[in-house]
């Protein structure tokens, strides 16, 4: 095999290689790095030109079905968290304390100032459901304020021991919906809207084949009524939960008070819903369209979607050469695709031309055009395709004319985005298995390896009837298949009528489930 | 004179009732309210959706100037704050600081975990010079990796004593850039350079006439060579600082150790600078355009630019209101000003047509439409300007054919944008006393009054020669100014040629600079 862009293959069978991979394409396509404090990352200028570019969509989808943007406060008072802790079992006790106001030098040694102690410690929110609540219970009055339909792009903290760049962070960069309802029936409904919402958002936008369902009792949001996820396949089979949405019932409300009068002037709890997706989606884009040339971005994330790299070489040529890629940058950026101006950079750093043509491979820039001075003279355009780019394992390269390509760019960018999510579709349906039956087979199919496990073949998922137990039942089922590093994913939406036994219990089914390793 | 839309005047010439008519006009408008969290604010989402308007727009200007985005994590290492407060004085101490990672139920009540304080604290970024300073020093090899164009917009947090919604909160919001230069000239072009991107933000798209000029010593950002700001008057008459531009020198380089070899191989250090500006802005374009009727939005920043309320009765008529109110909604929304879409809403909430007119008088909207059954069946549009909502006591109203009214919006808009920069750019103009040449005078004219003072009369600026002193005398003149609640804001950078005597000092003056009270 020739030589790839990076130094690590994702594809050989073998787990330990494929967190490498994942953490070389990383850091070849300039995304994030680690940083100085722990667990907490620096996204760099491509990595969080991607977040923009998810931002910009989620957040049209998120207004688009009648949601206002609003910010609330980073600290949440320890009595709030106390409050929700009485009511909610089994809440995450890894959170950022503040406990002190101030800093001061004693004995030559910067240090909390004793003095400032808060007498309330705050935390940093690891999710806002509490303060947000709270604002709730003051502003809710009448039905006649609801539905209160709110979202906040913001920061989260919750401390992670075992960090991974984008995938699980200390501190991470989200958008958290929070709603309230007067009715369970009309917040339920909210509810499944936003799980639509983010599966559309993911296949659309992202490229990233999902499966909406419902989380099984023991993978809830600790005091939701019930939690829905869509569950992504990544290249090593594992899944990646890529987004959540919860029904709250009214469980918040009453640990917060969140009532209104309803229309016969009964004081009534609100029902409340919260829904949130985070930059976790983007390790999820990596590990599923990356290849062993580094990243591939869907078009319709791309930062920069079409890049040109003028070949230089200090000779009278140049000049030329800059005129025609200026002229091409700007017959791009008036051309259009997926409603927005296309996106297009002439990469005029000064370093060689094909340190800056790897470069842009690795990144995953969707066009990569290289202009030389025969390009110039003969007026035509010389570019790769990142989800087509080599021919066996020679690079592919086309030409059209000038005014043929930038007429084709839409419909290429257009064509990329659809060919990235065939391939990762493809994947997905075939690597569901549905013919295993019994605890025992499903044992055996995966094996005992996880991550250490560098013999361990990759698996994608098992789907079997279930007959949904809670409870100890259910204990013992997450703890058996814990043992084998798996886990209960969802209760896909879309099931069939009947189902054959519980895979884990031989007893009726009820639903269909799907197991499997994951992030 | 007839009732106002708010139940306080902010023109009785009084300060304590300004800042009475402050807090009314952030509540009234639904901008902001206090949190339980001391000094931290909610931002509701009429006063979010403006910040999100004025981010558009200023990430728009930032990045035209070559910069990207990135994140950079929220906390900083505690060694890190004590390196800077080694190279640099008068650093401030009021931050938030993080010691421990866990909490835990002791005895019944939840706390910070005794077993997981953190070795080293975490402080809350105040700003992020140094943790972003730590990323450069790594990055940052080679003359040819400069210049180094970041931008970061975050959350920051800064212990408050007197917080005051949007102008001194202890979390705000804002955008930080950080860049750095292989030499002194480029920084400095730099620091100019985004001084001028935050002067045209201010007056283009906030209608904020604002001077530009460099800060005395004493009011430099610690660690600055020269810091630069833009100063707006707000009705009060007092200044508020809403942009800083800082060269830094190489100071933080040296402190960080962030180097480069130059083109002829020497490792040299760089020369860097940062800018931020802030949510505190909202509280500027609230004391600028507000009047006793509430907030008068910028149609650049307002959210929703025109605002319909249909005159809905429980009548049959109803439908003919709602189609017609629906259809104006669509064609406004095909139209575009101020280079996007216009941004209409259709106020559809169950509460009576006049409150909603009064709620979106008071929130600013720039255009009020109402559609009653007569408007609709005669095909015209009823509006109001809220640049000019009255003429004498009474409100003004305005009819135009349906196709008219669509029509003239943009220019409507553009109309308003800049009828409320004019009124401001006029009371800036004359409310700069230049006739003032002792201190004396300076201080007959202000008086002793501050905040307190409820009989001290609004005073403007005032534009003196001074000899730009440094050191001690500087510090003499500071405190002079403080005991008369006067500050030092800025020496222009528009300088006449030749100076007077220096207002403080009587010797010869070399630049002038503006005196005032300031928030």
């Amino acid at each position: 095999m020739s030589q790839r862009a990076l130094s690590v293959s994702r594809m050989t069978g073998n787990r330990s290689t494929f967190a490498q991979w994942y953490q070389a394409v990383v850091r070849e396509a300039d995304m994030a790095e680690p940083s100085p404090v722990r667990g907490a990352m620096v996204i760099k200028p491509w990595g969080y030109g991607v977040w923009e570019e998810m931002q910009r969509d989620l957040d049209r989808r998120i207004k688009e079905t009648g949601h206002e943007n609003a910010y609330f406060p980073l600290f949440i008072p320890l009595s709030f968290i106390a409050k929700e802790a009485e009511h909610v079992e089994g809440f995450a006790k890894e959170m950022a304390v503040v406990t002190h106001h101030r800093l001061k030098n004693i004995a030559g040694k910067l240090g909390p100032d004793p003095d400032a102690e808060l007498e309330e410690p705050y935390v940093v929110r690891p999710t806002s459901e509490t303060i947000i609540g709270d604002a709730f219970s003051r502003w809710i009055k009448s039905y006649r304020d609801l539905p209160v339909l709110l979202n906040q792009w913001a920061n989260v903290v919750r401390w992670e021991l075992r960090p991974r760049l984008f995938l699980r962070t200390t501190e991470f960069l989200w958008q958290e919906g929070h709603t309230a309802h007067s009715t369970a029936k009309e917040a339920l409904e909210e509810t499944m809207r936003m799980l639509e919402v983010y599966r559309a958002f993911a296949e659309e936008t992202l490229a990233l084949p999902v499966i909406a369902g419902e989380k099984p009792e023991n993978e809830r949001f600790p005091g939701a009524v019930n939690t829905y996820s869509i569950e992504a396949m990544m290249q090593d089979g594992k899944a990646l939960q890529a987004g959540t949405s919860h029904f709250l019932g009214t469980h918040f409300a009453e640990a917060q008070n969140i009532r209104f009068q309803n229309e016969t002037g009964e004081l009534t709890y609100c029902n409340t819903t919260s829904w949130g997706l985070s930059t976790r989606m983007i390790g999820g884009v990596i590990m599923t369209h990356g290849d062993d040339d580094g990243l591939r971005l869907p078009p319709a994330v791309a930062p920069r979607q079409v890049v040109i790299v003028p070949m230089l070489r200090d000779k009278p040529e140049d000049a030329q050469v800059l005129t025609f890629a200026n002229e091409l940058v700007n017959a791009l950026r008036a051309t259009r695709a997926f409603d927005e101006r296309v996106r297009v950079l002439l990469d005029t750093r000064a370093t060689k031309s094909a340190d800056k043509r790897w470069n842009w491979v690795r990144r995953g820039a969707p066009l990569i055009v290289e202009i030389g001075p025969r390009d110039a003279a003969a007026g035509q355009v010389t570019f790769m395709r990142r989800d087509a780019l080599r021919d066996g394992d020679k690079i592919k390269s086309h030409q059209l004319a000038h005014d043929a390509f930038v007429a084709t760019v839409p419909a290429l960018l257009a064509e990329i985005q659809t060919t990235l999510f065939k391939e990762a579709k493809t994947r997905l349906d075939a690597n569901i298995k549905t013919d295993i039956t019994t605890f025992e087979a499903l044992a055996a199919y995966f094996g005992a390896g996880g991550d250490d496990d560098e013999s361990g073949e990759f698996r994608g998922w098992v789907r079997a009837p279930w007959c949904k137990p809670g409870g100890k039942e259910l204990e013992a089922i997450d703890a058996k298949l814990k043992s084998f590093k798996l886990t209960l994913r969802n209760a896909p939406l879309d099931q069939p009528r009947t189902f054959g036994p519980c895979i884990f219990m031989g007893t009726p089914g009820v639903e269909e489930v799907l197991i499997s390793r994951a992030y």
